[in-house]
């Protein structure tokens, strides 16, 4: 095997993990929590589905599914950092640096540059590409807790100003998305799944 | 909710099933088998990065990306049809087009369709995008049965004969990749793996 395909390789094999990263939120028939991985095609499937919701007509949608594809391969050395952990939260950007580093650095030396400006566009959110994967890495989770009761919100402590500030720029990149979002979380105020 | 944005996301809740679904491969830390949704998540993966070894010199990504996405997802009705269990092999075209039908078919038409012919042209193995995908479909579980000792080959008591026949078609796709297809399945064999 030529060494590019070799190193490309070695690197599927070890992106392997982020089906035994466990995400807080659980699937909707509760048997478990979810995966990274699992995370990472619902939301590709989701950018697909969606982008005609997205404000900016001239999306490039191949690159919001690269984003939402590899956004979370840096937790195989890093963990996965709950959004509302404040204390995880202070050194997350440290860890992850340092993850994508060892794990994209794994790949031929263009493909690591491709990745790490992927990622870092991602986190950085600037771009249409990114505040739409973004939006959709905080729409996923709240349609998994409106449909599980807001387990996991409540095992949290979790009260609606923290979602609602988590969610405030999906209006911004879509105005559909944004009217969802609200619904669903006043629906979920309503129901009893997150105290107010 | 207007009418279609809640198709859509009526779809994507329905699509979370997907990751109930377990495949005959087991994750690479033995730990359980792996989901519908993982598999597909790491085809995706692959898709983004092995597409270089393709003959074909304008093949379409983004269209390889979406069918490795929803290649399965008609296995929340149909189930997980064992590529190599004859029997079931038998009804497996019927039970798969019916839950397209009903699954794809909760979607707006527009993306019914377009979900129904990525999902077709995917079975069918014609057009490039649909051989390269149809290839690391196989790549995926073979790099898999490769790195946890043949288990699941050993489980099922399959051999060389029938894993050379599944992934036949790679050469034809890919120089690269058929080269490697040839290397795992010889490495298997000589290492116990995979009976001759």
């Amino acid at each position: 095997m030529e060494d590019r395909l070799k190193k490309q390789i070695d690197f599927i094999i070890e992106a392997d993990k982020l089906k035994q990263i466990y995400r807080q939120n659980i699937l909707l028939d509760k048997s478990r929590r979810e995966t990274d991985a699992e995370h990472s095609w619902h939301l590709a499937l989701m950018a697909i589905l969606l982008c005609e919701h997205v404000a900016h007509k001239n999306i490039d949608i191949l690159r919001v599914v690269k984003m939402v594809i590899i956004h979370d391969i840096v937790e195989i050395d890093a963990g996965d950092t709950y959004c509302f952990d404040a204390k995880a939260i202070l050194d997350q950007t440290k860890r992850e640096q340092r993850a994508a580093e060892r794990l994209f650095g794994m790949l031929p030396p263009q493909q690591k540059e491709e990745f790490i400006e992927l990622w870092e566009e991602f986190e950085e959110r600037v771009t249409p590409e990114a505040c739409f994967a973004g939006a959709l890495d905080r729409l996923q989770p709240l349609l998994l807790h409106c449909n599980t009761e807001g387990e996991s919100w409540k095992n949290h402590g979790i009260t609606s100003e923290k979602v609602i500030a988590r969610n405030k720029g999906t209006k911004e990149i879509s105005e559909n998305l944004g009217i969802l979002v609200d619904e669903l979380i006043n629906n979920a105020i309503k129901k009893g799944y997150l105290p107010k």
